[in-house]
């Protein structure tokens, strides 16, 4: 192939990357986000979207399949296509998918603008369900995740700020790096992988409407977006041709999506160097992130200076302006998700229970009146230092007076989770057995042999049974 | 339902109609079209794009179920979402669909500007899908069909001309127009028809950008608007919530995908009263339409003065700006599509052959040197008279030249296949036969039977077993 477009480029390397191309963080930190992505997926499996699609599932596929779905009501097995549909919106119910930091972090000093990556929520299912009926081995299913990852990511950045602020972009991104993703699981040629990209770009949906009146176009779109980029690939070995340049065409995406301007030097550069992966974060705490640096913070104070929930008069968290317009707007929190938006309360969650797992808000929570008194001691100041270093770093201070008169102060340079302060392999593990808790998920002995699994998938044969093993 | 938006009203009106409101000539009329499309549906079959995607169905779909697919080449009979994504490829690979009249017409008189409404390709095949999963009776597949059309050619109207120089506008009215049908056809209220269109709308897509390297999403975007329109109805049937102003919200198609002006009053105008099928046009001749007024008014005089296609020394036709403008850009034409561009050749075929259907464009033709020497004796000329009425009237002269030194001249007002001279059943059996003819559909008594149902539609019980009698 003469690569003469970026788009062609991208696809070249999409089909070319072989395991033995990746970075061993690179490869470790793909299989935290996917075991990351499968607490998700399990979390999520009742919401009412979920449910419906996986009814479609049922009435529009097949009766079996080798590919696994999460919604374990309905049916086990079905085609990759139908189980990533709902595999990937199940995905994106909780809030506990992984950020993508570069771009959060440098709205001015990058030109990358897109806010937030999600991509996860896509790349994964799609290449579980696709991998489970190829029957792939590890490496290669890890192969794939990598290069669905970074194509998604890219194109989402490509797409830019004016993108993202109209359409939902881990939708539109993310059907790309699906069709890259399954184009490297079907060992397509560069030539087809371009196919298998343009049909995709031209299937690329999802509107912010539903914001609108909280409607579950949310899971709709991630869910399309693992079906839609599975049928561009399929499709695409089988003879169907794409547009070679969906992306800068004239009349492709970076036209018609893009009121503003585009990112192209994010399609390709230092394409197969730099990793998306290892610029992406982990939400560690199940609140608005823009709590963590104060939870951070906190935890570290109480556990070093040996605070206890009860100990604590009051406590003053000095952050950036941003947090403060968010946490500022939300009211002293009248439900479950309202109430991860307040500073306060996230806060006494905290210190009462050690942790703000998914796991941790509930409904009795809410009419706790410890927490509830807590949180009205509370209050939250503007930090110039810390607000002009934000987005770069979400740094927090808290300052904690004890009953006692004790006074103490802790300060995070970076939010837990983020690149420079990874989660622990433990850490990813009580995480995920949040999660599969959350989700209903009562055979703690399938959860650890879905980590154990999870943990060893560079040496699996076969990754079938992975989810329902 | 307080009606208070238009797309509530629109929703409402689509769950409300009853076979009993809708006048007899749009009975027929939906028929006629239903007829038409099927034909095109079997003339498009053998595309390597409707191949691949019936492998799609194959690999990703159940191994039976209710619904029947044009491609008989793989499978016969899938679930409706399969069934259509096929079977609305097939209807959008030959130029034969209908075109909308009003909007080409009146690019500036009325507001309304989309140019071209397609809707049919999508139309019945998913309502004949659908219909036939769920056993519904003719009666209820024509109202059905008459809802979908009627909202999807409007929701094209509303995006209007800036949309459409974008977007394939077939395939973003279309989703909603299918989701209307299959709404209608699962007997959803008003509020779930509401939830049906605001999915299917989150889910529009569809770029120009295969026309840059003549690439196969045409046939992806009409099959997808199928399937992504029988997702969201089905889908909105068991619980799923669809954003309920995905028209005219503020994060909605309106904002996002049209850079210029929506037309509001296109949405519910006059909604139950005109009905967008009686303005919509058949395409009689296979080629160019910009041929047509000059083909019919050559046919015209031939018959009328028993000249024959060796009797001909010259024609000269008279025609308005807009057509010298496409077909001065065409060349001799040596490709068969290529030469359906060309007024001299498309002239010398009807003259020869009597008509200029699918069947009559052939690979030999080209090679034919009586067709190419009359050709060259074909010139075009502007009308100023003709050129003014354009385009609410295609009109057209010919002025022929005899061997023998008669003269004669014949002008239509009116190309064949608009609605102010629509096509008799006589014709539209003749077209269908071609298109059956051209897709290798070498039954005739098949062919005669789905031509018999067609005509009987009303009084069907029972739609099954249609199109593979």
């Amino acid at each position: 192939m003469v690569e003469g477009t970026r788009t062609e480029h991208l696809a070249t390397w999409a089909a070319n990357l072989r395991y033995s191309d990746i970075p061993k963080d690179v490869v470790q930190k793909t299989k935290d986000f996917f075991l990351d992505t499968l607490g998700c997926a399990i979390a999520g499996r009742h919401h009412p979207a979920v449910n419906a699609m996986a009814r479609f599932a049922v009435q529009m596929g097949p009766s079996n399949g080798n590919s696994e779905l999460i919604d374990g009501a309905l049916k086990f097995t079905t085609s990759p296509a139908f189980a990533s549909l709902v595999n990937g919106a199940s995905a994106h119910v909780v809030e506990q998918d992984d950020l993508h930091n570069r771009s959060i972090m440098h709205p001015s000093l990058y030109s990358r603008k897109r806010l937030i990556s999600l991509e996860a929520t896509v790349i994964f299912p799609a290449a579980l369900a696709v991998a489970q009926d190829l029957n792939s081995s590890g490496e290669e299913f890890i192969t794939a995740c990598v290069v669905g990852y970074e194509v998604g990511c890219r194109v989402g950045e490509y797409l830019g700020k004016s993108h993202y602020e109209r359409f939902h972009s881990t939708a539109t991104g993310g059907v790309i790096g699906v069709a890259a993703t399954t184009a490297h699981l079907l060992k397509l040629s560069p030539e087809q992988t371009l196919s298998a990209i343009g049909t995709a770009g031209t299937q690329a949906a999802g509107l912010w409407q539903f914001l609108m009146d909280a409607t579950h176009s949310k899971q709709v779109h991630t869910g399309k977006a693992c079906f839609d980029g599975i049928f561009a690939a399929y499709s695409a070995r089988d003879g169907l041709l794409g547009p070679r340049d969906i992306l800068e065409g004239p009349k492709a995406m970076g036209v018609a999506l893009v009121p503003g301007d585009t990112n192209p030097e994010a399609i390709d550069e230092k394409l197969g160097v730099d990793f998306e992966v290892s610029r992406s974060s982990f939400k560690w705490h199940a609140s608005c992130r823009h709590t963590h640096p104060s939870v951070d913070a906190l935890l570290n104070l109480m556990e070093k200076n040996n605070v206890g929930f009860e100990d604590i008069e009051s406590v003053v968290t000095r952050t950036y302006q941003a947090a403060l317009n968010v946490l500022g707007l939300s009211g002293r929190g009248e439900t479950v998700h309202q109430s991860k938006f307040s500073m306060g309360f996230v806060l006494a969650i905290a210190a009462k229970k050690g942790q703000a797992m998914i796991t941790d808000f509930t409904e009795n929570d809410l009419n706790d009146a410890s927490l509830r008194d807590f949180q009205s001691r509370v209050t939250m100041e503007l930090d110039e230092g810390i607000d002009k270093a934000f987005p770069e770093k979400w740094q927090g201070t808290v300052i904690v007076t004890c009953k006692s008169g004790q006074k103490f102060t802790q300060s995070v340079a970076f939010a837990k989770g983020d690149p420079e302060l990874p989660l622990t392999r433990d850490e990813i593990e009580r995480k995920v057995r949040a999660l599969a808790t959350y989700g209903g998920f009562t055979n703690s002995s399938k959860v650890d042999q879905l980590i154990k699994r999870a943990w060893n998938l560079e040496h699996e044969n076969d990754i079938r049974g992975f989810v329902f093993a």
